[in-house]
């Protein structure tokens, strides 16, 4: 039996209400939602390419840091009990010959037609933005209501197997002053992309305009804000992209799967 | 007796020879001597201030982190057996009613006039540049060869007594994608000045010409790197000018005491 850090019964009941709402057809990008409890990416790949991708993962920890690994053709989850995967995340890519071909609320029929799939959960950056906020670090896309935004970078991760791609970080911009607090708190989250990766100088990342993610919204930088950078877990997608991997479903960026682990769980 | 950590026999040697070579009159900047060895910022204030300064560093713990407090009139520490203050620092600032008057490389003279000076040593950023340094980040002062850049900020410390003045900074320019290392790394010194205090955007925090530093050298910024800010020691010279303090004797910017106590001892 794993073991995984357990959350308040008040807490797994707002995640499991989150998931429930979800499930019921709630289609929002999913940060500020149940805070305190840990959301994560997910990606589903045929049994076939599962070792290329974990392979990937391994050596890519900093954009890819595995939270579990479903058994082949399972929706199910160590993080969070009764919870469905076809159901329970606000939206989902479907990826075909690495090309986006559906965005769907319900993954349960595809899942049927694949049966084989097996099942990454990654994790997320929005664990560490609690911490933040506590520490009056503002998080713009959590004050203007909208999803954080997302670059495809000029960056390869190391390929593993068959798959290679490119790094995608998430972007909050952060007063100067505030810049390191926003990695020290970050940093001690390892395990969800933990401290930046980038701090200002889009450019040197090849973003041309900060304004057009490619995921997400875009969001406003004040005067004396840095855009700061961290690994996404959107990164496994543009590996499913640039791979041409035949068939995959995935989280639509963004809106992420609510487990029942609280962030704490992951805080070194 | 006050535990403090103790280097190698070898490293204390280094050190020993440094402070020795200052005394016979070497006078440049010493960031990169006795590579590993915590170097100290000074200020020597007549009695009759040290409680204010006290108060002041204890209010301001980021820029004025205290290493050291001599007895009044004295010039030893415990910081560096059989040292000399009043000889072994390569450049000395002498102050009289907030204005500097002198630059004297031996002290002794001064310091037989005034008779009951007390002594504060206090930690300096040169300490986590062995440890960047090793994480593979350049330190650009130390490539070429020259002083750190220094710079009063517009940001005010928090006043103690008869003394106020502003946050004086360090500045070194980082790549964008190794910023978050440069945090990570100085964090994990907090008595030495630890995390930044500002990133990127200069002029939030006053400084108009990034290439004209108030003490120190100016250094190349390369394009994709990041200004970044630290609190710096001579934050009590800042204090000393607006405050109007009638003496004081402090180390020059960037020419500092060099210890015989491990960064290590530093180190959390």
């Amino acid at each position: 039996m794993t073991y995984l850090m357990k959350a308040t019964p008040e807490a797994i009941t707002k995640a499991q209400e989150a998931r429930l709402a979800i499930r019921n057809g709630l289609d929002i990008p999913t940060a500020g939602m149940a805070k305190g409890m840990t959301q994560a990416n997910m990606i589903s790949l045929p049994r076939d390419w599962a070792f290329d991708f974990l392979l990937y993962a391994q050596r890519n920890p900093k954009s890819c840091p595995i939270l579990d690994v479903c058994e082949s053709g399972s929706y199910r989850t160590v993080l969070a009990k009764g919870a469905d995967l076809r159901t329970d995340i606000p939206r989902y890519c479907v990826w075909e010959n690495g090309k986006l071909v559906d965005e769907i609320t319900d993954a349960t029929e595809l899942w049927a037609q694949h049966p084989d799939l097996v099942t990454f959960l990654i994790g997320c950056s929005f664990t560490f933005e609690t911490p933040m906020l506590e520490a009056g670090i503002e998080i713009r896309h959590i004050t203007d209501n909208c999803n954080v935004p997302m670059y495809k970078t000029n960056r390869l991760c190391r390929p593993a197997g068959r798959l290679e791609g490119e790094l995608v970080v998430s972007m909050r911009p952060i007063p100067a002053d505030r810049v390191s607090d926003a990695v020290m708190i970050s940093g001690r989250f390892p395990s969800v992309h933990g401290a930046p990766v980038h701090i200002g100088s889009p450019d040197a990342l090849g973003i041309k305009d900060i304004m057009s993610p490619d995921f997400g919204s875009s969001v406003r930088i004040e005067e004396g804000e840095i855009p700061v950078f961290w690994a996404c877990g959107v990164t496994p997608q543009a590996a499913v992209m640039r791979s041409g991997v035949p068939f995959a479903i995935s989280h639509a960026p963004g809106h992420m799967f609510i487990t029942d682990v609280p962030d704490a769980a992951y805080h070194v």
